[in-house]
């Protein structure tokens, strides 16, 4: 769900438009094709205004540096390497994540209006954004959609002292009709790591139960932590379900792992600690389309989930709650306020976009 | 993943045919059809090998019931509403869950021979017993395997106050070849209701966390919690990851209300307070298969899969931690233990047994 934590006053707003335009001359001043920075501001900016601001512009730097440095080709030309009537698997060519997802989701969704479903996998590609972006697109054309990635190991499995796998994100969404779609959009672990960093930005105070430090021990300061996941053995995330059995941290470690499973070694990509390792990122990504009409009336599928909806609205709450959101209604709502009153910018995210325009000779 | 709670010196073990036979023979003298009787004794007893004993033979007496006042259809003839190439939905006729389930799975896994891809819809149906036992069958053919279900409404949503949806498990299955196919069969709650009942016929004792009482209050008495889940307002299991936010309880609920939604609405069933309600059961359950080989050599994923889990069994472990399993793993070990040494029965779970064949005329 979107950001809980609250803006600060020294948070900065600036429209979308500025901020999509920003975003694409970067991206082609650090080589990219006019058509894929377009596509990449369009991702990035999704994420923005609906208040996953860790994926959002503040990621932008990474994409314009993997560019620049060659560890993404700007210049990938993606291949099929297998396909059916139903199916098929790209190969990315070590191209930006995003252009080669937004085809890969449009595949899903041309197989699924002429077979009922499609189901297309990725290798050899690299970050895509937000998940629920390319499930989202389904929706629009009375589809269920699906998006899955892995992602570099922060991840400890359960029993595990060491990060073995990513926050390996899920994203479904329905075409449920109404104002709001379902748009379930989760990583695998209890927190994302852009979470942490949202926290980081604003100095909140981290509780337990996220993450270890070396040793196993509970992780209680988010600087030292998100200093060390990439860096020193033994600080990992931990799954949804937390530390051990207890709370069914095994069921978050068994859903990280199945996704890192589909996007390694059933997308033909890397795995594991291999992602991001020596030869690369290779990441994996998995995109699917379903045709609701082929086994139910869509209206009839409609009318029964705004019902449901409606009762689980109109629930009794726990004390000092006085909501209970469907999953993606928190991120619609931001999503409607953003657009309208500008995109709010962390004043760190705000400083380095500046920067990063002086670097690639863009003005903000 | 199996039972965390130990035997106690007053358990029982049976062989398997034994129990079997007199699981058949109790459903056959309720009404049910023989080969009903022999898939639903095939189902209950793949849970109890599995060690997942709450969804075992200590469910027979409810079939029997069922069956006995007519809550379930003996003489139920399932019907094809829709169908594609790829997909089927089905009525169950409100018969038994297992015999429509074992023939849906085995439905999408024709389709997806055929096709590659299978799904597979049930609707106006009742309880299926473990998820993972279709889900399994696809990976004997090469193919993934996804089962999923809802059930009778006993979690909480985030923030509410009031058990709105069903422990809803999704279970899937991959043939990642070697000794243990990769088989995630977990409930979407923070613990399954089988748990509980598990530990309350063991008295152990229960953590904080799994559940709310009335008032929104951390629920810490099994036999309260248990006695009040389905016959007064307010006791509720948390869905997987907890209380709230914070710990990532709304992923839980996002995943327990997707499956609500696929098996409610989509599957054009019953959900959330609706299952069981004054209409029946009216449960609904989707399945799916997909053939491996038609986006990658199979041979090629269970390579990189088994290197995949060497890499993760052979990672450091928390102290006090001697290994890290892969899903399916402990279940897997159970089975095998099982078979040969007989199914350990709780001295409560057998004593029922006992009655309950006298109260059918089958001997035990």
């Amino acid at each position: 769900m979107a950001s809980i934590e609250r803006a600060t006053a020294t948070d900065i707003r600036l429209p979308y438009d500025q901020l999509h335009a920003f975003a694409g001359a970067c991206l082609r001043a650090a080589g990219a094709r006019e058509e894929d920075a377009v596509i990449v501001a369009d991702v990035l900016l999704a994420a923005d205004v609906r208040g996953i601001e860790s994926h959002g512009i503040a990621r932008l730097r990474r994409y314009v540096v993997g560019l620049q440095s060659g560890a993404i080709n700007a210049a990938a030309k993606p291949k099929v390497i297998a396909e059916t009537k139903v199916g098929a698997r790209l190969d990315a060519d070590n191209g930006l994540g995003q252009p080669v997802s937004l085809h890969a989701m449009q595949l899903s969704i041309q197989k699924a209006q002429e077979c009922g479903i499609g189901i297309v996998g990725v290798c050899h590609t690299n970050h895509f954004g937000i998940a629920g972006y390319y499930a989202a697109l389904a929706v629009e054309r009375g589809m269920a959609g699906f998006a899955t990635t892995n992602a570099s190991p922060q991840v400890a499995p359960t029993h595990a002292a060491v990060a073995m796998y990513g926050t390996n994100p899920i994203a479904i969404a329905l075409p449920t009709g109404g104002a709001t779609p379902f748009l379930l959009d989760m990583a695998t672990s209890a927190v994302p790591r852009g979470r942490l960093e949202r926290m980081q930005w604003n100095s909140s105070p981290m509780p337990e139960g996220w993450a270890i430090e070396p040793g196993g021990r509970a992780a209680s300061n988010i600087d030292r932590l998100l200093g060390g996941l990439r860096k020193e053995e033994g600080f990992a995330l931990l799954p949804l379900g937390g530390f051990g059995e207890v709370w069914g941290g095994h069921k978050g470690y068994g859903l990280g792992l199945l996704v890192d499973l589909l996007c390694g070694p059933l997308a033909g990509a890397g795995w594991g600690r291999h992602v991001y390792g020596p030869n690369g990122a290779n990441l994996g990504h998995w995109f699917a389309a379903i045709k609701i009409d082929d086994f139910i009336p869509i209206a009839q599928f409609q009318e029964s989930a705004c019902r449901m909806f409606d009762e689980i609205r109109s629930v009794p709450k726990i004390k000092g709650e006085t909501r209970v959101y469907i999953p993606g209604e928190k991120e619609e709502e931001e999503r409607r306020c953003r657009l309208e009153k500008g995109i709010r910018l962390a004043t760190k995210v705000y400083t380095d976009l500046v920067k990063l325009g002086k670097d690639t000779g863009v003005k903000l």
